[in-house]
């Protein structure tokens, strides 16, 4: 431990609603936030102390931002890990996630190629950088398969189901930086949340994922599987946290076959959507132990408070608009539900706008409590 | 309802912890927070969107405030009732509390007053404006005495017990507008916090407070007492709402006999830190009720999560120096005991600088469990 007490500054690099619900996580800590973040009032900016508006990117900014802070952290994979190898080099502060850590989650094939090395069970995969070895992954891994962009993909964008070339053309033209992947027949998509600070390694329990289109829309914790399959998918994520060298909350989103073999689908550095349902559900939320563990304070318990649902509130339409959120005044009146508004000003389809949590001592109770209250909510 | 949606601004006179807690209730129901204080960086600053430095009965400034929010509220009666009326009749806006309520609760003596004739129980009291006063009231209540400045005390400040003439002008001088209470021989001091909107009004349940030298150490709830003598506090916290005419959160202090009756001592037009223990105690926490309650929204729900004990870090030692809290580490060590900090950059003897909560099954080990946390921590 490094001794920090109350009274820390934090600096985030992306202002989304990550970065806000780490500000409202770390002001009962008595840290402050200074975000960096490209848009003006972004959603972090309320409860930060600060924003540095700037590129995620912008590496003399980042400095700007270590100069001004304790520690440093991130919430989106787009800031340039080499900007926050040099800001920290400078300033001497520590940061986390590690550099070296979001090199390998920035890039999908590294991140495949260190969990295979550590004997972390991941589907199969083919690096894919022309016609010819997409035409060899397609002979290995059978057909149809998951292409993915090593780079920039984020909630289901970057990635496509293809069964053969020309497909894979018309959605990648010329194929080059991709990874291949075996499609898994999963039974059902987990996820476990990690943290760990200099000294302490915290494992959160297993939660299942309810995907549509690739983007969250349920979070149920714990999830409705086995308890030896909780126990593997914990085991992985024990593995997973060896492979990774910082500090910080990190999100391993996993698949559950039929015979309940766990494969590891991608990792976040950071906290994860499917981690949402801790601000109510778990002793110590993500976003508090995020906090914890990137100013090395001591972590707090992961234990579930109660069963807990979660539901994304998502943008419908499908143009951009004013947000403007009916339907809510139901919702705050139903006693167990929990509103998360991230404070976007714009609805677009499928954006992030919040989320609501209910909890039970009943899981399917907590699970319909809280998609009926999604139900409710409309863009006007 | 005013059918406010999430993304409305609140105004808020006052940035010490209140406003601070207050703040981060805002954020996760998308409400911005902008602060009036004349301290630069005040408690609230961090989590609130932005501050206007000036004083309090500033009244231009929070003329200013008002034209830039959605409603305006406070977390300190030193706000001018006057102004905060100028402000909202000029624009508008809904303002909880309402200035009468404020005009009421600023005065011991009218808010006894108040309370009196709607029937609701009262130390016997008089009005004491010189020695000739003061004399009476000594024949009338007894001896010794509570007196109270009728404006501007808090946390025993501007209280003192006396049990003479001589003694009384020691404290108060002059011995105008001044206040004597017969001292009531509690069995136990007790609160309740209360909410209302334009429509429903919410209770929440009896709480247990432990004073010593007349701040607030603990609060323990459900109060360690009969159901019928909860009853009976309940009721009189719904009497004491149909005193009260505006939107907020109210604190009403009580005490309980040794027979189990119920005399009201004082109220609050705020969120009170007898309430505290709301954050992780009860489904919604005083300072979210509190933002719902002046913005015309729905109410949440006030029941009891867990039992929850509540402490309060005072500050230590007997002059003013640099906050810098020890054993902190320890108390995050602590599975089920949460820190809330409140950022002052100053200790002070008896200042409130933060608090701690814990739930559980049993409420004397969630005491003991609390207790035992904050003597762990000492100012260096």
């Amino acid at each position: 431990m490094t001794g920090l007490v109350p009274g820390a500054t934090l600096g985030i690099v992306g202002g989304g609603q990550l970065g806000r619900m780490i500000g409202e996580a770390a002001s009962p800590l008595g840290v402050d936030l200074i975000v960096l973040d490209p848009t003006p009032q972004c959603p972090a900016y309320p409860p930060a102390t600060d924003q540095i508006v700037a590129d995620f990117d912008d590496n003399s900014a980042i400095r700007e931002l270590a100069e001004r802070v304790d520690a440093i952290t991130l919430e989106i994979e787009l800031a340039d890990p080499a900007g926050l190898e040099a800001a920290v080099d400078a300033t001497g502060i520590p940061v986390g996630p590690a550099p070296s850590d979001l090199r390998m989650t920035r890039d999908k094939l590294r991140e495949k190629e260190a969990l295979s090395a550590a004997g972390i069970p991941v589907p199969a995969y083919r690096a894919v950088d022309d016609r010819t070895t997409l035409e060899a992954a397609f002979e290995d891994l059978g057909s149809p398969l998951m292409l993915k962009a090593r780079h920039g993909g984020y909630d289901g964008r970057g990635n496509a189901v293809v069964a053969s070339v020309a497909e894979a053309e018309s959605y990648f033209g010329d194929l080059t930086d991709l990874v291949a992947e075996e499609l898994v027949d999963f039974e059902r998509e987990v996820s476990v949340m990690v943290a760990q600070n200099e000294s302490e390694q915290a494992i959160y329990p297993l939660a299942e994922n309810v995907h549509e289109s690739e983007i969250l829309r349920e979070t149920l914790v714990p999830a409705r599987t086995s308890e030896d399959v909780a126990q593997r998918a914990t085991d992985v994520a024990r593995d997973v946290l060896s492979v990774l060298s910082g500090r910080g909350v990190f999100g391993i989103e996993m698949f559950e076959t039929a015979d309940g073999q766990i494969y590891v689908n991608e990792l976040a550095p950071r906290p994860h959507n499917s981690g949402h349902y801790t601000i109510e559900g778990a002793e110590t939320s993500q976003f508090e132990q995020h906090v914890r563990a990137v100013l090395d304070l001591p972590l707090g318990s992961t234990d579930l408070v109660e069963s807990t649902a979660m539901a994304n509130i998502l943008g419908d339409g499908d143009e951009s608009r004013p947000a403007y959120l009916a339907g809510v005044e139901s919702v705050l009146s139903t006693p167990g539900v929990h509103l998360h508004w991230y404070g976007k000003r714009e609805v677009r389809p499928l954006r992030k706008m919040g989320h609501l949590t209910a909890t039970g001592a009943d899981l399917d109770e907590a699970h319909s409590l809280v998609t009926g209250a999604r139900d409710t909510l409309t863009f006007e």
